[in-house]
C-alpha cells in the first residue's frame, strides 16, 4: 500500500483552510529536518543467545514499522542502531499527528488531506516528535513499541534523537549576545527541543526580567535603607504575587502560540500504567480504564508521606543544627578544631543518606500512584523530591531566624545543663559565657546559603558532569589505546567518512537523559529564597539576576553538550509548579513579615513575640487580597493569543456563513401580498385577539383614541375640580 | 424579501449534523410557544403632543421590525401594546440566535441552514428570548430598539413576556409534591424562565440537599453534645468547603447541559454603556471600544467605597449596640420602659436611612464603572449591596461574640464612668452592679437573628408584596367603581372574549420586575450564617433546610404570581457569587474557630485570648489545605457533561475523518518495487551513511557480527585472565 501525495479536493470551506502554522522562523522552510533516531542496545549483561534474539526482535520491530536501520558498534558492549524514516512515512505521521491534535480539540482547524497525505513539518521538533512516536509508540498505534529499560527491552539503554550541532551552536551564540531572550528565541528553542523545554526557558526569561525590579530596589535598600527594611519587604512580596499572576497569563499566551493548549489529552499511556479493563467507547476510542477513586486515594498517600518526611528531616536537621551551634559557640575542650567540622561532616553524610532513602520511597510511591502518562508521573515525582529539597534548604534559615536567634539564650544553656549532667566529661568543657545573640547571624546565614547554594548548584549541574564526562572519555581512550579494552570499537574500524559522525554519536550514547523538571525545580527553589528570606539580605535579587543570566544560557549549553537530546515532548505550561510558586509566595508573606517584625530597626526582637501572630495575620491577608486584585486585573487584560485564537475561530466560522447577512429590516419592504399572507396567518391562528387591529394604522388609531380620551377626561376633571 | 422554509442541501458531514437539542422534556414538541410580548407605555407625565409622538414612534419601530401590534388600554394612563412576531420571523430569529452562539464558540456545531432558515424553538424560553431581542435589541441588530425607561423611551415603563399560567401552575404543583428538585425540574424551569433563573434554583437545590448532613449532625449535637461543640464545628466547616467545591463542578455540568457555557461573550451592550470609539475589526465585528485600564481603575474604586461603607456602618451599629446594652443592662432611671425601645427605634430609623444612602452611592458607582453588559452591571450592583447587608446582618453577632461577652465588664463600666462624668443627670441612674457575663447571650443573639431574619425576609419577600399588590388592586377597583378614577379602563369597555385575558395582563403590568440576584443573595447570606455562626447553635442547618424547602417553592410561586415574567436571560452559572461563598467559608473558618476557642466547654473564655491567634491560624490553614484537597478531588472527577461534550466533538470530527484509518503496518506489506523505490530514494539522498546496509538482512548480519565478536573477545579474554 504505497503512500502517495495526491490530496482529494475538499469542498467545505472550513476544511479548505489549512491550520495556520505556529509563528516560527522556520515556517517557510520546506526541508527535511534532522529526522534520525538512535537506539542504544547494550548486551553486556546477557548471554549470546538472548542477545541475538533480542537484537533480532528489535530490528524486526523497527523494520516492520517501515523504518530503515543502519547498525554500527558503540562503546563497550553496545550496538548503536541508527533509525531513519522514509520521508513519505514521516510526512504522513506528521500529518496524522496534526489530525490527532485536531480530533482531541488541541487545534481547531482540520488539517486538509486524507490518510495518504504527506506534509512537511513546520519545524524540526515536529519531525522528531513523529520519529519518536514511530520508534516508541506501541505497535497497535503504528509505532515500533521500543520502550527503553522496560520488559522485553530492558537492555535497550536509550532511544534519542541526534543533536543538531550547527543549530545548537548558532542559537547558543545568539543567546549569549542578548540581554534578554525574545519571543523568537523561545520559538527557536521550541523548534529545536519542543515546547516542554521551551516553557522552562520562557519561565526563566519572564522571571529574570521581573527580577530587575527587586534587584534595583534591593540595591537601593542595601545602600541607603536600614537593615530588614519594611518598605523593601513589602515591595518584594507584592512583586512576587504580581509576577506569578503575570506568568499565569503568559503561560496561556504561549500555549496558544505554540498550539499545545490542552495537549495532555492526546498523550499516550506510559508502558508501566496498570489498568483494570479496556473499554472501547461508543466513539471508537480505546480507553484503558482504572477507577478514578483508586487513583485519587493512592495519590492522597502523598500527604502522610510528606508529613512523615518533613518531620524526619526536620528532626535530623534541627539536631545537627543544635550540635553545630553548641560546638562552635561554647565548646572549647580538646579537639576543638576537629570538632568544629563534626556537624558539617554529619550533615554531609546523613542528609544525602536520608534524602536518598526518602527519594526511594518517593519513587516507589509515584509508581504506586499509577499515573497514566509519563508526564504526570515525572511531574509527581519531581514535586515530591522538590518538597524534600525545600525542607533541607530552608529549614536551617528558619531555625536561625525563629529559634536560634530569639531563643538561643534559653535553649542552649538548658541544653548545656543537660550535657553537663549526663556527660560531665564533655560538659565541663562548655563555656559558661552568655550567648552572643546577634541579628546579623540570620543575615550571614542567608548570604552563605544563597551564594554557596547558587554557586555549588551551578558547579554540580554544569561543571561537575562535564569533568566526569571528560574523565570517563579520557579513561576510555586510554583503555582503547593501551589495554584494547573497549571491545567493539577496538575490533571494528570505522569507515573514514563516518568516523567523526560516529565519534559524536557514541559520545551522545554515554550522556545522561535530560529532565527539564530538575531545572524548573531549581528556579522555583531560588524564587522561594527570594520570597521567604530576601528581607534579610536585599542583594539576593541582584545576585539571582546575574546568576540567571548565566544559568539560562549555560542550561542551553548543558542540554546541547552534556545531555542526550531530549525527545521534543509537548506541554502546555509548567504545570503544578504554579501551585508550588503560589505556596512559596504565601509562605513568603508569613516569613517576611515575621523576620521584619522580629529583626527590624534596632536589632533583635524589636517587635516582640506577643504581637507577632497579629503581624503575620495582617501581612498574610493583605497579600491574599492583593493576589486577588492582581489576578482580577491580569485576567481582565487576558491573553492576547487566546483572543486571537477566538477571533480566528469566529472568522473561520463566519467565512462558512458568508452567505448569511444580518437580518434586513422587513417592515419597510413588505409588499401588499406578504402583508395579506401574514394577515391570513393571524386569522387562521384562531385567536381573535390578534386580528382586531390587522388593518394598516388600526393600532395607531386605537392608541391615539386612548390618549385623546385620557386627556379629555383630565381636562374636564381638572375643570370640575376648579369649579368645586 | 419573503422568508421561506427551504434549506439548501448541505454537503459537509460536520454541517449535516444538526446540533443536538439540549436535554429537555419539551424537546420533541414542535409547537409555537407563548411568543408574545407586552410593552407598557405610560403617558401620565407628558403632554398630549409628546404622548402622540412617542406612541407613534413606538408603534413605527415595532412594526418596522416586522412585528404585529394590538393596542389595548391599561390601568390609569397606560397603554398596553401587545406584540407578536409572525412565526416565520420568529423562527428565523431563533435560527440566527443559534448561529450567533456557534459563531461566538458557545456551541460547537453549526446549525444547518442559510439566512432564510426557519426553525422551531426547542423550548419556550428560546422563543421568548428571540422575541425579547426583536423588541429590545438595537435597530442595527434587527430589533426594535425599545429600551424601557431610557432616553427616547423613558415613558415606556416595561417590556415583558406574558406568564404561561398553565405551565406555571402545573410545575408549581409538581414541585410541591417533591422532596428534592430533580434535574428534569431544573430543565423545566430553564424552559420557562431561562438559564439565569434556573441556575438559582439549581444552586438552591444543591445547597439544600447538602444541608441534610449538617442538619442531622446538628440535631445530634444539640441533643447529646456539649454547647459550642468542636466536633460539630469542624464537620460544618469541612462541609462548607466540600459543598462549594462540589457546586463549582456542578455549575460547569449544568452550563454544558444547557448549552450556555461562555454565553457572556455573546451578550450585547447595555444602552447606557459608554465607549470611546467604534472599531470594526478585521473579522467584521463591530467593537465598542473603551480602554481596559479605564474600566479596571474605575472598578477599583469599589475598594475604598467598601472600606468607608464598612467603617461607617460599623461605627453606627456599634454605637447603637452600646446604647442598647447600656440601657437594657444598667439603666434604671426615669422613662426606663420607653428608653428600652430607644435603640430599636434608632436602628429602625438610622440603618435604613444610611443603607439607602450607601445604596445610592453604590448605584452611582456601578453606573460609573460603565459595564458593557446588563448582566455585569446588575451583578456588580448586587454584590455591593450584598456586602452592606453582610455588615448589617453579621456585625451585631460578631460584636456580641468578640466584644460584648469578653470585654463587656471592662468597656461598660468605663462607658458608664464617662457618662457619669459628662452627664451626671443621666449618670446617676446607672446601676453600679457588675455585668452579668453570659456565654448564652451569644447563642440567644444567633437564634434571634437567624430565626427572625428568615421569617421576616420570608414575610417581606412573599407575603408583604402580595398584600401590597392586593391592596392596590382593591383600591383601584374601589376607585373604578365609585370615583371613575382609573381613567382609561373606565372609559373603554373590553370585548367580552378578551376581558379575562386583559384583566390578567393589566395586573402583570403593575407587577415588579424580578431580579434573581436578590434571591441568590439571600441564599448566600443564609450560607454565611451557617458558615460563621452555626457553632453557636447547631440547630441552624435544620432550620435552614426546612426554610429552603419552602423558600424554593414559594420563590417559584413568587416569580409566577408577584412578578412580571422575567425575560429568559441566559447565564452560565451564578457568577461572582462563587467568590462571595469562598470568602464566607474562609471567614467561617476564622469565626467558628474563635467562637469554639472562647466559648466551649465551661462557658466564657475557656481558651483564653493569648492562644486565640494560634487557634485561628491553625484552623484557617487547615481549612485552606482541605479546600485544596477537595478541589483536586472534585476536579479529578470533573464534569460528566463536559466529558460528554468533548467526546461529541471528537466523534463529530472523527466522522469527518471516516475515511482515515489507523496507519497500517507497512513493513509487512512492502512489495519489492516499493522497497527498491525506497532504496533509490536513500541512495539519492546523497548520504552514504544510510546506504551501507540497504540490502535485506544486512543490518541484522552486521549486528550479529558485533555480538559474536564481543562474545569471542570475552571468552578469549576470560581465558587469558584464567591463564594469568
Amino acid at each position: 500500500m504505497p503512500l502517495h501525495l495526491e490530496v482529494p479536493p475538499v469542498k467545505d470551506p472550513e476544511l479548505r483552510r489549512s491550520p495556520s502554522p505556529p509563528p516560527s522562523p522556520s515556517r517557510a522552510a520546506h526541508v527535511t529536518y534532522n529526522d534520525k533516531y538512535v537506539v542504544v542496545y547494550d548486551f553486556s549483561d546477557t548471554d549470546y543467545e538472548t542477545a541475538t534474539n533480542e537484537f533480532t526482535a528489535l530490528l524486526k520491530n523497527l523494520e516492520a514499522t517501515g523504518l530503515h536501520v543502519e547498525v554500527r558498534p558503540g562503546y563497550e558492549q553496545t550496538i548503536l542502531l541508527f533509525v531513519k524514516a522514509p520521508s513519505a512515512l514521516l510526512g504522513n505521521r506528521v500529518y496524522k499527528l496534526r489530525v490527532r491534535d485536531w480530533l482531541y480539540g488541541v487545534t481547531q482547524t482540520r488539517p486538509p488531506g486524507n490518510k495518504y497525505t504527506i506534509v512537511p513539518a513546520w519545524y524540526e521538533a515536529e519531525d522528531i516528535l513523529s520519529m519518536d512516536h514511530l520508534v516508541n509508540w506501541p505497535q497497535s498505534m503504528g509505532g515500533a513499541g521500543i520502550t527503553p529499560g522496560i520488559g522485553q527491552w530492558k537492555n535497550v539503554k536509550a532511544i534519542y534523537p541526534m543533536h543538531n550541532d550547527k543549530v545548537n551552536q548558532a542559537l547558543l551564540r545568539g543567546l549569549s549576545k542578548k540581554l534578554l531572550l525574545g519571543i523568537e528565541d523561545l520559538d527557536k528553542i521550541r523548534d529545536l527541543f519542543g515546547s516542554k523545554v521551551s516553557f522552562y526557558f520562557a519561565f526563566g526569561q519572564s522571571y529574570s526580567a521581573f527580577l530587575i525590579f527587586p534587584a534595583i530596589t534591593g540595591l537601593f535598600t542595601w545602600l541607603w535603607l536600614p537593615k530588614y527594611s519594611i518598605v523593601y519587604t513589602i515591595l518584594t512580596v507584592v512583586w512576587c504575587t504580581v509576577f506569578l499572576e503575570y506568568w499565569k497569563v503568559r503561560e496561556v499566551d504561549l500555549s496558544v502560540r505554540w498550539q499545545v493548549r490542552g495537549v495532555n489529552k492526546t498523550k499516550t499511556n506510559r508502558p508501566e500504567y496498570k489498568y483494570e479493563k479496556v473499554i472501547v467507547d461508543k466513539y471508537g476510542r480505546t480507553i484503558h480504564y482504572s477507577p478514578k477513586w483508586k487513583q485519587i486515594s493512592r495519590q492522597l498517600l502523598q500527604v502522610p508521606f510528606m508529613a512523615i518526611a518533613t518531620v524526619a528531616l526536620g528532626i535530623l536537621i534541627s539536631a545537627v543544627f543544635a550540635v553545630e551551634i553548641l560546638i562552635s559557640d561554647s565548646y572549647d575542650g580538646p579537639n576543638n578544631f576537629y570538632l568544629d567540622y563534626l556537624p558539617t561532616v554529619l550533615l554531609a553524610v546523613l542528609i544525602p543518606y536520608i534524602s536518598s532513602y526518602l527519594e526511594t520511597v518517593a519513587k516507589w510511591l509515584t509508581n504506586y500512584e499509577n499515573h497514566r502518562t509519563a508526564d504526570n508521573h515525572e511531574m509527581s515525582l519531581t514535586q515530591k523530591i522538590f518538597v524534600l529539597s525545600i525542607i533541607t534548604n530552608y529549614l536551617p534559615i528558619l531555625l536561625t531566624a525563629f529559634v536560634y536567634v530569639p531563643f538561643g539564650d534559653q535553649i542552649f544553656p538548658w541544653l548545656e545543663g543537660h550535657i553537663v549532667r549526663f556527660a560531665p566529661s564533655i560538659g565541663h568543657h562548655l563555656t559558661e559565657i552568655p550567648f552572643r545573640l546577634d541579628s546579623d547571624r540570620l543575615r550571614h546565614e542567608v548570604i552563605t546559603l544563597t551564594v554557596t547554594g547558587q554557586l555549588s548548584s551551578f558547579f554540580e549541574e554544569n561543571i561537575l558532569p562535564l569533568i566526569k564526562h571528560k574523565m570517563s572519555g579520557w579513561y576510555r581512550e586510554y583503555r582503547r589505546a593501551y589495554t584494547k579494552d573497549t571491545i567493539l570499537i577496538s575490533m571494528v574500524t570505522d569507515d573514514q567518512d563516518e568516523a567523526e559522525f560516529l565519534e559524536k554519536r557514541r559520545n551522545e550514547a554515554t550522556l545522561e537523559h535530560y529532565n527539564v523538571q530538575d531545572d524548573i525545580a531549581e528556579l522555583v527553589l531560588q524564587f522561594g529564597y527570594l520570597a521567604l528570606f530576601s528581607s534579610a539580605w536585599p542583594l539576593i535579587p541582584l545576585g539571582f539576576l546575574i546568576n540567571n543570566w548565566v544559568e539560562l544560557r549555560s542550561d542551553f549549553a548543558k542540554i546541547s553538550i552534556e545531555h542526550q537530546r531530549p525527545a521534543p515532548v509537548r506541554a502546555d505550561g509548567i504545570g503544578p509548579w504554579i501551585v508550588s510558586l503560589e505556596i512559596l509566595v504565601w509562605l513568603g508573606s508569613i516569613t517576611s513579615a515575621s523576620i521584619v517584625h522580629l529583626f527590624s530597626t534596632d536589632g533583635v526582637l524589636s517587635g516582640g513575640w506577643s504581637t507577632l501572630p497579629l503581624t503575620i495575620f495582617i501581612s498574610e491577608h493583605i497579600l491574599l487580597a492583593l493576589t486577588a486584585v492582581a489576578r482580577v486585573i491580569f485576567q481582565r487584560f487576558g491573553s492576547k493569543e487566546l483572543r486571537r485564537e477566538r477571533s480566528e475561530q469566529y472568522a473561520r466560522r463566519l467565512s462558512i456563513l458568508e452567505e448569511i447577512e444580518e437580518h434586513k429590516r422587513d417592515g419597510e419592504h413588505i409588499g401588499p401580498r406578504e402583508r395579506e399572507r401574514r394577515k391570513s396567518l393571524l386569522i387562521a391562528g384562531n385567536e381573535s385577539f390578534w386580528t382586531k387591529q390587522l388593518e394598516d394604522g388600526a393600532s395607531a388609531a386605537a392608541g391615539m383614541k386612548l390618549i385623546t380620551l385620557a386627556r379629555k377626561w383630565e381636562e374636564s376633571n381638572g375643570e370640575l375640580k376648579k369649579k368645586q
